[in-house]
């Protein structure tokens, strides 16, 4: 696969740097395959709880988009000569404990955080697709929530904001969680598998973290803005 | 929409048969369309109990299969002027109470439920469908499962009663609730809501009754066979 248009420096060899570089978009195609297969199984899940069957179909059907993703992110995996499955394994526990810690009590809940949470996962996808080749940017591309999708969760959430105020107070405590969850979620994946270390060419672990530090000052302000558009204080 | 082939006789006005025909497709259709999106919401909820990403890949993608089905159906009655929400919703009690009733309690049982019950339904589709007009044979016939899904199916639990003998007796006792379960919810819509009175010119409850019956019949003897071939007894 084609090297990003990076070039490595002078101390460290071509070949290191690519395969420092394939194991890094291996990582991250892993890593974003499992959490479309997780995100679809708890989306459709949640569909059940749904309070009017037009709602679960519009929860169903953004959970059928996810399950896409993977497939597109899979394909591309085994295109890579890679197994998905194990591409996948060591981002396991880390995003089943994610959903564990962050379970909706109910379906104002679970619409919140498939609000929240897919959000901030593409916006962390984009920041980093930045430093990559042209063709895994292509293949992250497609793994996006579609602008109709997201228009009608927020119309949906707005809706159910303006029926019942109390939920304001209630849902705003609970984005802050989700935000603080996602951003933990996303820094512990970055200190175990030595993402983004892979990014920089001089690949020091300090390079790496000061990136990931500014890409999380940027999701935070996209998601406080997300949560401005509700009426909510992030 | 057109009048299936079988002519009203004298003592039934054109008119009134007509009325009473497109009703029947219109409950048809709607205890389809809730059915499936049922299907496809349990089917994804079990995925994740599955004991490698290899498995939840493949129920996974039976279970968006199953919300495809459920947006051809919807399109369908929406073609009609019909509503898909008010279609649903007169079945919505019957079909979450057969759920309850057949839980899955693990893996294993989740995918027989998946064999069963999925292969035991299209066939009562189809026996419906000999007596429907075209088009909406048509609309029905998109909703089957793939060969080549069923094949993965049963590939997959020849394997697991291959590797767990002792799950044969489990699962062919799980196997005979399950078939008993769907035959007496067909049985229940086709009472509650005169399903297949519609279909007979005469439209009389003895001849739907009748009708029913055979059609319950041929369904068994499909289930055996299915069961046979994964080595247990119906």
């Amino acid at each position: 696969m084609s090297i990003p248009s990076s070039e490595p420096d002078d101390s460290v060899s071509a070949g290191e740097f690519s395969a420092r570089y394939d194991k890094f978009v291996v990582d991250l195609l892993g890593s974003i395959a499992y959490g479309e297969l997780s995100a679809f199984e708890r989306l459709s899940s949640d569909a059940r709880y749904s309070p009017t069957l037009r709602d679960r179909a519009v929860v169903g059907k953004m959970a059928v988009a996810e399950f896409g993703h993977f497939e597109v992110i899979c394909a591309r995996l085994e295109a890579m000569g890679m197994d998905p499955e194990l591409a996948m394994l060591p981002f396991q526990r880390i995003v089943d404990a994610f959903h564990e810690r962050t379970r909706p009590a109910d379906w104002h809940e679970s619409l919140m955080k498939a609000y929240v949470v897919d959000a901030i996962t593409e916006d962390f996808y984009a920041a980093i697709c930045e430093h990559l080749d042209l063709e895994t940017r292509e293949i992250i591309a497609q793994v996006r929530t579609s602008d109709h999708q997201r228009a009608l969760l927020q119309e949906r959430l707005k809706a159910m904001l303006g029926e019942d105020p109390r939920l304001s107070s209630r849902l705003a405590l609970w984005g802050r969680r989700l935000v603080g969850e996602a951003l933990a979620q996303a820094q512990r994946i970055g200190a175990q598998h030595s993402f983004l270390v892979g990014l920089s060419p001089d690949g020091t672990q300090e390079s790496a973290e000061a990136e990931v530090s500014a890409i999380l000052s940027s999701l935070t302000r996209s998601h406080s803005r997300r949560m401005s558009q509700l009426g909510l204080t992030a």
